[in-house]
C-alpha cells in the first residue's frame, strides 16, 4: 500500500470519529477544501469549520471510506484519485449514500511528511456543475 | 482567466506545434505523465520521449485544446481539472476525436513560476481502467 492510501485512511477515520483536531492535522495551513460546487474553504479555520457543519448537517451520523485509491507522484506533489463513498445513518432521516470519483492533491513538506493541499471530493464533476 | 489557464492553452499551443523544449519548460524536472492507463512517464526524459511517440501515433496531427478549466488552488499547489479535446486529422487515416475530463497538479516554484508535477488527461477514469 502506498503511504498515501494509509494516510487518506487514516484521515478519513479522524472524520468519522469526528476527531476536527485531528483531521486538521492532515491539511496544509492554506489547503483548499471543496465543500459543494462553487464553495471552497480555504485555510484550516475555514476547512475546520466546514467539517463542523457537514458534520452537523448529517446529525453526526457521516461515513467515509475510499473503495480505491490510485496514487500518481510527480515529485514532493501527488495526485491521489479515490472512489469516495459517503454514507448517512441518521436514525432520524433516510439514509443516505453517495459514491464520487474523488481528486485530492497532497504536497510534501520539508519534513518529508505529506499534507493535503487541495481536497476536491467533487472529482472532475466540477466541470459538468 | 486564471494564470493557470493562460499557461495551459499555451502548453496545449506548443504540443500542437510539436515544440518539444517549449513543452518540456511546463513540466518540473521530477513531473509524472499518465502517457495511458498503467503507463507513467516520469522526468523530463521519458516525459520527452512520449510526446515524441505521442506525435509519431497521430502521425504529426494531434490537436489539443481545453474546452473549459477550473482552477483550485492550495497554497503552492492547485489543482486543474480541463474538458480536454484531443483531435488528429491524419489525412492517411481516419478522423479522431476524443473528449476527457483532465486533471492536472501544479507547483509554485521559488521563483513564482507554476509549473506542472502531474499530467493526467485521463482524470478518475483511470479509477474505471
Amino acid at each position: 500500500m502506498h503511504e498515501l492510501e494509509a494516510i487518506i485512511h487514516a484521515a478519513d477515520d479522524a472524520i468519522n470519529r469526528e476527531d476536527l483536531d485531528a483531521v486538521m492535522d492532515f491539511y496544509t495551513e492554506d489547503a483548499t477544501l471543496v465543500v459543494r460546487p462553487g464553495l471552497n474553504a480555504t485555510g484550516k479555520t475555514q476547512i475546520r469549520k466546514a467539517f463542523s457543519a457537514i458534520a452537523e448537517h448529517f446529525n453526526h451520523s457521516l461515513h467515509v471510506t475510499q473503495d480505491k485509491l490510485i496514487v500518481v507522484e510527480g515529485g514532493n506533489t501527488a495526485l491521489v484519485l479515490g472512489k469516495a463513498e459517503i454514507r448517512a445513518k441518521d436514525p432520524t432521516g433516510p439514509e443516505i449514500f453517495i459514491e464520487r470519483e474523488a481528486t485530492y492533491v497532497f504536497a510534501r513538506s520539508l519534513d518529508g511528511a505529506w499534507l493535503c493541499a487541495v481536497d476536491n471530493s467533487y472529482g472532475t464533476s466540477l466541470l459538468r456543475a
